[in-house]
């Protein structure tokens, strides 16, 4: 099969970060975003205007390109606290079926498409593709699960190959100014006081370039269905907040507890990461401490 | 409000069984079907020709009509068994989310959608619409919960009230003849033996012109979100065979027991029928008894 992929979602947290492994794993790259940059210095990556909610805009666009592959990371704007519930998720539902079905239309062969940890039952704490019930958590995860049952049928129907990547929590550098270990990151190396909760609820962190490697070889593998995109390891927020103050050497400035935690909070929440691991054979090249370091780097060039 | 309703699906079992009391209600009705008949003696209900799966042409009419109500009853075609898996499944998500979209586009205000008992964990018995857990059997049921998800999102982000009625089991005139009522019947009245499982398993069975009438009643409330169009009553399959064989005066010709039970059949299935009594104010008009004599009668004229 040939390797040309169509990526949407380029210039996203996500989206931007695959486009170098999709590059070393020899794909021709094909890429729509709402920012345009050479991320790749120049040619290695062709970019295309399309407003993917414009269905005559993305037929056309697919038709001309004829993928092979589509790696689907856009969605709405990832505005911290705001993407749970932005207006525009079901709109994106829409258009997301009908980009799958225009990339079945000419000819494409293999998609993978971004899910959330947020589909799950977050009372499970292990959160396993196969076993946790599915329900949807806010106007987000439930125009996710939307998509995953709709998309996973339409695939069935349409003889392409779908892979369905559950991305659970994620950092590292580009992420949103207003996200935990940017915030933190941000004070400190800035020499402000970080405010934080107590943080003991323990959650599932991958770097972004590891939730990036793993979603491009899921996208390269031939797994099928849900794949969570997960560590498997379970880590306190307090930990990576401590871990940050230690590394840049700030830990007085540290002020955990000061927030209040948010209600509603499961205690627990991590995916199973045995299919990424077994069944795609990923393996994470960062760990906490490498992962926090490289991210403190980046902010100190980014401020 | 104005009162103009778009009704799709208008040819089929449960839409052409809904023109009637949307004429009772004073609707204008505008109708898409693929079969076009004078159901209501001609001018009752405009006809238009629209292609529900072609976004352009939905768009089109939609704008051309601006229907204040929409009653979506439209999916792929219901054919006994087969719709279960049928491949086009999930271009009716797709296709029924452009459809909501143009019609909140159009101005739009009130619709109702037709969801099913097969949104239901199965396993639960009794299906309450806030308590029972939603999976999907099989890919008709996983899609219509998509659209059930995407559909309720969408609603709640452009602002129109959606209700969504979920079918339990039907029966009467204008059925399918492979369905269980119309395929007893029919052989009864061709003094041909009739074939049927043992029974016993019990299930939640609406005369068709009662599922219509809750239907139009939940359209034309204000209740919005999931409503089991349902009896709320639990009937033995067999209880149903007996009847009808009894009330054509062929009872020797039942066969109970001469077909295997299908395998993963729940043994009890009905619908809480709580909001549509306390909510809609629905109340039947058909018990069994009558329901199934009406359909004897229908199928007399029709065979």
């Amino acid at each position: 099969m040939n390797k040309r992929v169509l990526v949407t979602g380029a210039s996203g947290f996500l989206g931007r970060a695959c486009l170098p492994f999709l590059w070393e794993r020899g794909f021709e790259i094909h890429a729509i975003a709402s920012r345009q940059e050479n991320f790749l210095n120049g040619s290695e990556v062709q970019w295309h205007a399309c407003n993917l909610l414009d269905d005559g805009q993305v037929k056309a666009l697919v038709g001309k390109i004829c993928p092979d592959f589509l790696l689907h990371t856009a969605w709405c704007p990832a505005v911290p606290g705001e993407f749970w519930n932005d207006p525009s998720n079901p709109i994106w539902v829409r258009a997301s079926l009908q980009l799958l079905e225009a990339f079945a239309g000419a000819g494409g062969k293999r998609a993978a498409m971004v899910g959330t940890c947020a589909e799950y039952d977050w009372s499970e704490g292990i959160c396993h593709e196969a076993n946790t019930p599915l329900v949807g958590r806010a106007t987000y995860g439930e125009c996710k699960l939307a998509l995953f049952l709709a998309s996973r049928a339409m695939a069935k129907s349409l003889d392409i190959s779908l892979a369905w990547g559950r991305i659970f929590f994620l950092y590292g550098p580009h992420e949103h100014p207003r996200r935990l270990v940017s915030s933190i990151t941000r004070a400190l190396l800035q020499s402000q006081t970080a405010p934080c909760s107590s943080g003991e609820q323990q959650r599932d962190f991958l770097h972004i370039e590891d939730a990036a490697s793993a979603l491009v070889a899921t996208l390269d593998s031939s797994v099928q269905g849900a794949v969570n995109i997960a560590s498997g390891q379970a880590v306190a927020i307090k930990t990576i907040a401590v871990e940050l103050a230690k590394l840049i050497g700030k830990p007085e400035l540290l002020a955990l507890g000061a927030l209040p935690s948010s209600a509603g909070e499961p205690p627990l929440l991590i995916g199973d990461a045995g299919r990424l691991r077994e069944e795609v054979l990923w393996a994470p090249r960062y760990d906490l401490h490498s992962g926090l370091q490289a991210t403190i780097e980046w902010w100190k060039d980014n401020l």
